[in-house]
């Protein structure tokens, strides 16, 4: 079982590794870092950079297309060679995955029209925009299509589709190998619980753009 | 303000991105990525490598020391230049920071005897071993020493320590920025409500160490 998993400059590293550290682990699986041209990929921080092997013009097909989300999300967007390149594989796969404001690289592809999803707290008005049904949950289901709310959705994400894939005891010992029982330090239960003066902080610096033209350490 | 996060070959890449996510996001904070030798750093599953763009002896102070686990930490445990670093640098800090099997390295090194720490799920009676009081819980703070749980328990220990270094506004705020509102798919509250059978599981495959000699994609 195949998983192609998109990385690309300006990525939000969690979105990608919180479903990475589940479904790397799943029985049979093999699991692929991918990028539109492979080396080593800077997140957004530009402090971690992470190393694609494979180029996704060269990936014929795969089981579970996954794509997280991120600063970088935003103008791949309008790059018409990889949104290409997400129609062909999702032709071949069994599950797409897309994870934060990596759910608006499924639907700029034209994948999600008409379905349900749901995606970053405040990347919700972008995806309405482009036909999508979008649902306040943190993980959600239409057809062969699962989407992560923010980030750390990555791994409730994870968890529901090894649950799908392989069953609820291997999803309960991915769940327990990750020793994902969580207890943040604060009360907040949903964006929503946040005051609204930090809430507009966050969608200030939240899309961490102009962090972007940093040059990362390593280059 | 420096943080050095230390990883190596075989960790498991969610205790340290968990940390990371939160705190290169703290204001003022510049945080490297920095490994005994400086090169892309293969995780434990072998198909994720992360770059180490610093090698541990080129770093002469740091404020912020982080640990991460997985099954590579086991043979570091012996590792006398490498402790002997950790050592170093945990004397410049103002924190030091343990996730998983990360803590097993900072006790290795003397640095929690006679300390509360928590760890890993399977890891409590090895860190008992070496003088450390094991608690039973998430995160643990004593002193300057920071502890977190197995895995994804690296988030909570982000979002603590980013609580004391800059308040529970910027807290809340980078909660929000990882929208980290879990809501994990199945019931289990804790290592405890996993039934025996799949705990001796992942108990079993838990150390991850034969997959340790799978040479990654990228070499």
């Amino acid at each position: 079982m195949h998983i192609c998993l998109v990385i690309f400059d300006g990525l939000t590293a969690l979105d990608a590794i919180g479903g990475y550290e589940v479904l790397a682990r799943l029985p049979g699986a093999e699991l692929d870092f991918v990028a539109p041209a492979a080396g080593v990929i800077a997140a957004d921080t530009r402090r971690l950079g992470i190393m694609a092997y494979k180029k996704l013009a060269d990936i014929e097909r795969t089981d579970i297309l996954y794509l997280p989300g991120g600063p970088g999300a935003v103008a791949l967007q309008e790059d018409e060679d990889f949104l290409s390149q997400l129609r062909r594989l999702d032709a071949t796969s069994s599950h797409t995955v897309g994870i934060c404001t990596g759910v608006g690289l499924l639907a700029a592809a034209g994948l999600l029209e008409g379905r349900r999803a749901t995606t970053n707290w405040f990347f919700r008005t972008q995806l309405r925009a482009r036909g999508v049904e979008v649902v306040d949950e943190r993980v959600v289901r239409d057809g062969k299509y699962l989407t992560g709310a923010g980030v750390s959705a990555s791994i409730d994400a994870g968890l529901t589709l090894a649950n799908d894939w392989a069953g609820e005891d291997v999803g309960r010992m991915l769940q327990l190998g990750l020793e994902y029982y969580p207890r943040p330090p604060f009360p907040d239960a949903s964006p929503a619980d946040v005051p609204a003066r930090l809430q507009e902080m966050v969608r200030t610096f939240g899309g961490g753009l102009s962090r972007l033209a940093r040059t990362p350490p390593w280059l």
